[in-house]
């Protein structure tokens, strides 16, 4: 798979010592794009999953794509303050200190079906939070899938349980 | 169309005597949400656009979404400080101040046809920014799409010269 080569890894971003892989290239090529939503498809054809929720903002392109090309709706998680009706929040920690994502509190029916979509799972916590969040309003988990996984942070430590999936690994 | 009825008024949101459009009904209603992006693809099936720009972060659900329909690449314009690249920066004015949007300086090609999506026209403002941002990479604008256009804002005025559609007016 070509994937790999449109990944650009960034060095000191977002600060030093980080090593930022930058999807942009992958999104902006027509082949490599279609590709990655096709292959995170197919893994998901025929499993019924009844919405996609994606975090802003990367997994908004990713997400939104999916959705589209599963024929199932897009819900999103977003930064607190962003969304305009009533919220339901998960905190989740950062290396210093907390930051939480929010949702609409009617944006998951219970027992729907949720594909959490994401384009990187590094540490796991924003997609532990987004896991929260589904289970809170009363939906299940159908998967948490990524287009990138950061192997070496044990992400999925905070997901065990789950059906986790990514289509490129480092 | 039934587009309409999933669209969600909120009254003074972000702030006290604005209505906010809420899009998140459509988003996740799958029968609206594809019908949105077949329409819009519709529109611009057989133009020869090359990549779509969508903006943070509610455009990167219906770039996204509207690229993998056409079969394009997407690149994102992105509030400062998001993109880990070389950027390009556009100013647009406020209500009160200034705000900006950068894309990578790689994102467009000379040459290039370049759609740009969003899900609100209002006034305009971050419209023509994105416009400035194609035109200085050397793109050529092949079209500005909205899901929803607030005509009582004149923001076409702002893209004169331009070939701008919306899929629901208010």
């Amino acid at each position: 798979m070509g994937l790999r080569g449109k990944i650009r890894d960034i060095p000191d971003f977002p600060k030093k010592g980080i090593v930022f892989k930058d999807i942009t290239p992958l999104l902006r090529d027509k082949d490599a794009f279609r590709e990655a939503i096709d292959a995170l498809a197919r893994r998901y054809e025929g499993d019924s999953v009844d919405v996609i929720l994606g975090a802003e903002a990367r997994g908004f392109v990713i997400g939104g794509a999916l959705a589209y090309k599963l024929g199932v709706g897009f819900v999103p998680a977003r930064k607190p303050g962003k969304l305009p009706h009533n919220v339901t929040k998960a905190e989740y920690e950062l290396e210093y200190g907390m930051d939480s994502l929010e949702m609409h509190q009617d944006a998951i029916e219970p027992g729907d079906k949720v594909l959490i979509v994401d384009d990187v799972l590094a540490t796991g916590g924003t997609a532990s939070a987004k896991v929260d969040l589904v289970e809170k309003m009363g939906g299940k988990v159908a998967g948490v899938a990524f287009l990138i996984e950061l192997t070496f942070l044990n992400g999925r430590e905070k997901l065990k349980g789950y059906d986790v999936f990514s289509l490129i690994q480092y």
